[in-house]
C-alpha cells in the first residue's frame, strides 16, 4: 500500500524536499499527495509547481483528514513543536525539520508523544542517509582510521539579515540554523555524549548566536572542534582523525558528493538529477531520508536505527548547553510540555 | 663584507638550516663559516657533511671567537635563553630558532640585550619570509579578503616518545614545539593582540603538553580557532576567510608551496633543489630567514621588521597564558632574568 506524504509548509525547504522526492526514479511504493499551508495561494502554487493532488488550507485540516500517512513538517523552528504534536495527535508519523524542536523539553515531549502512540517520528537529519557516511560508517566499523580522536567540521553561510535565522521569536540562532551538523558528525562517530563542552560564540542584537566554536571532549582524549557561522561562509568541510591516516568529507560535508579517503583518493557520489532547481546545496540528497521513513514505518519501527530519539535527544541537550553557555534563551525553556 | 655564520648545535633543525642555506643559489655574500657542539666528533661530522670549515667543541669558544658575526642556535628549546645570551654578550648577532625562549621573561631578556649590545636577534619564525605569505600580505593590504573575520590553522604531527618534545627539562611541549606556527598567523593577519584566549588541551605524563585547541578573540568579532597536536598527523592547513572569500595556505601552511586563491585557483610557490636531503617539510625555504637576517645586519637594524621584537614578545606572552591555562609550569617560570 503506498505511504503517502503530506507537505507542512509551502517555503524553501518544503520545495527542495519534494523536488528532490519527485526527481527521484524510485520511490519505494511512496507518493507527495497534499500540501498545508496558512496562505492558502502560496500552498496552490506549491501544489501546481510540483504537481501535488490536493491543498489544504490549515494544518489542522490536513492533520485530521484520511488523506495522509505522515507529514514532512518544513516550517519555521518555533513551529516544529507544535506541528510535530498535532500530527502526531491525530495519528500521523512525522518527519520533522533540523533543529527537531527548540529545547530538549519540547524534543523529549514530541518523542514521548509519538512512543505513546506508536507512530513514526523522526529529525529529518538527511546526512545520516547520505551514501557517503554510510561508507565512512564502514570504514569506522573495519578499523580502516585506526583509533578516532579528532574531528574538525565547520559550517558557516551567510543568511541575510531579514531570514529567520537571526530572528529570535523564530527559533533563530546558528547553533539551531546550522549546529545540528557539525554536532551530529562526532555523535556519528563516537556514538557517546561528550563529557564537557567549551563555547565560544557572539550574538546578533536580536539575542540569538551569530557564530560559535564549540569544542566537544569525550573520554581518552578525544576531541572534536567546529565552528559555525551564520554570516560568513566557510569552506564547510569536516575532516577525521584516525591513527592511521584521515578522511575529509568535501564541501557541503552535511551531504558530501566527493570524499577525500585515507589513501589522498577521491571517492564520488553523485546526485540524481532533478526537475527544477534547488535552494540548498546538494538537495537531491533530501530523498534518502523518505526513503528510510518509508522502510521504517513499513517494518512497524517507531524510531530509525539510524538517527534514534536518543541522538536527537543528545543533539537537543548539546543544543540547550551551548546557547546556556553564551546567553541565549527562548521563551520556550521556561515552559513545560505536557508529554 | 661577507657576513659569516656560525651553527649551534649539530641537529636536525640545524642540519636542515644549511643544507637549505648552501644549496640555495645566491647567498648574498653570506657564509656559514663554523659549526659547534657539545659533542665534537659529531660537530665534526656536520662540518664534513656540509663543507664548513671551522669546527668548536664549545659554544663558549665560538662567541668568544674572531670568526663569526652571527650565529644560527639550533639546540634544544630549553637551551635557547643561555646560548642567545652567550653570543649576544660577545658581540654576536643572533637568529634563534623557535620557540625564542621558554617564556616572555627570558624572551624580553634576551630582546634587552640586543638593544643594550645593538645587535641584531630574531626568532627564526622562517614562515614570515616565504614567498606565499608576502603575496598574502599584499592581498591582505588591497582588501582582495574584504574583512578577515575567521582564521583556522592546525599543525598535528606524531612526535615520538624520546623526541625533546615531550621532555620537560628540555622545555617540550605541543605550544612551545609546533605552537608558534599557528600562532604566528593571526598575529600576521592582525597585527593585534587577542582581547580573550581559552585553551582546551591535554597534557603528556611528563607534565607538558600534548594536544591543545585554542581559541583567540580579537576586536571586532574576528576570531581564530588553533589546533595543534604532537601525536596525531593532521591535514596542516590554515584558512583566512574574509568577507569576500577565503585563501588556504596548503599543507604545510608554515611554508606553502600551494596555496588556494579565493578564486579557488591554485598558486604555486616552487623550493629550490637541494643536495642532501632534509628532516623536515619544506626546509628549502629556510634559507629565506637567513637572507632577510643578513639584510637586516647590513642596514644596521637590531630586528626585522618582519618578524618584530614586539612580536615575539607578543608570541612569548600568549604561550605563557595557554601553558598557564592548561597547567604546565616550568623551572624557568620561577626564575628572574638579568636583562
Amino acid at each position: 500500500m503506498t505511504l503517502r506524504w503530506g507537505i507542512v509548509t509551502a517555503g524553501r525547504i518544503s520545495h527542495d524536499f519534494v523536488n528532490a522526492f519527485n526527481s527521484y526514479p524510485d520511490k519505494e511504493d511512496q507518493e507527495i499527495v497534499a500540501v498545508a499551508a496558512r496562505n492558502k495561494s502560496r500552498a496552490a502554487d506549491f501544489a501546481k509547481t510540483h504537481g501535488i493532488p490536493k491543498v489544504f488550507d490549515s494544518y489542522e485540516a490536513m492533520a485530521k483528514s484520511n488523506d495522509i500517512d505522515v507529514a514532512y513538517i518544513g516550517s519555521l523552528n518555533s513551529e516544529h513543536y507544535e506541528l510535530s504534536i498535532l500530527f502526531l495527535e491525530n495519528g500521523k508519523h512525522v518527519l520533522c525539520e533540523k533543529p527537531f524542536c527548540l529545547n530538549a523539553k519540547q524534543t523529549r515531549s514530541v518523542i514521548s508523544l509519538a512512543k505513546k502512540k506508536k507512530l513514526f517520528v523522526m529529525e529529518a537529519v538527511w546526512t545520516r542517509f547520505s551514501p557517503a557516511y554510510a561508507d565512512l560508517e564502514k570504514d569506522i566499523k573495519n578499523g580502516k582510521l585506526g583509533d578516532i580522536k579528532f574531528i574538525e567540521a565547520d559550517f558557516g553561510i551567510v543568511s541575510p539579515d531579514d531570514r529567520s535565522t537571526h530572528i529570535k521569536e523564530y527559533g533563530g540562532g546558528a547553533i539551531l540554523d546550522v549546529g545540528v551538523y557539525v554536532l551530529q558528525l562526532p555523535q556519528f562517530v563516537w556514538k557517546e555524549d561528550p563529557k564537557r563542552i567549551t563555547t565560544v560564540g557572539s550574538l546578533y542584537d536580536s539575542g540569538v548566536d551569530l557564530t560559535e566554536t564549540i569544542i566537544l571532549e569525550y573520554e581518552g582524549g578525544k576531541r572534536a572542534v567546529l565552528n559555525i557561522h551564520t554570516q560568513q561562509e566557510f569552506w564547510n568541510k569536516a575532516t577525521i582523525y584516525g591513527t592511521k591516516g584521515h578522511v575529509t568529507l568535501e564541501q557541503p560535508f552535511q551531504f558530501p558528493h566527493i570524499v577525500i579517503d585515507i589513501d589522498g583518493s577521491t571517492k564520488n557520489y553523485p546526485l540524481h538529477s532533478s526537475k527544477l532547481p534547488y535552494n540548498f546545496t546538494n538537495s537531491p540528497g533530501l530523498v534518502y531520508q523518505a526513503l528510510e521513513v518509508g522502510r521504517c514505518i513499513r517494518a512497524g519501527l517507531i524510531e530509525s536505527p539510524r538517527m534514534t530519539h536518543d541522538e536527537s535527544m543528545g543533539l537537543a541537550l548539546l543544543e540547550d548547553i551551548i546557547r546556556k553557555q553564551l546567553g541565549v534563551h527562548f521563551d520556550a525553556d521556561d515552559k513545560e510540555y505536557p508529554w
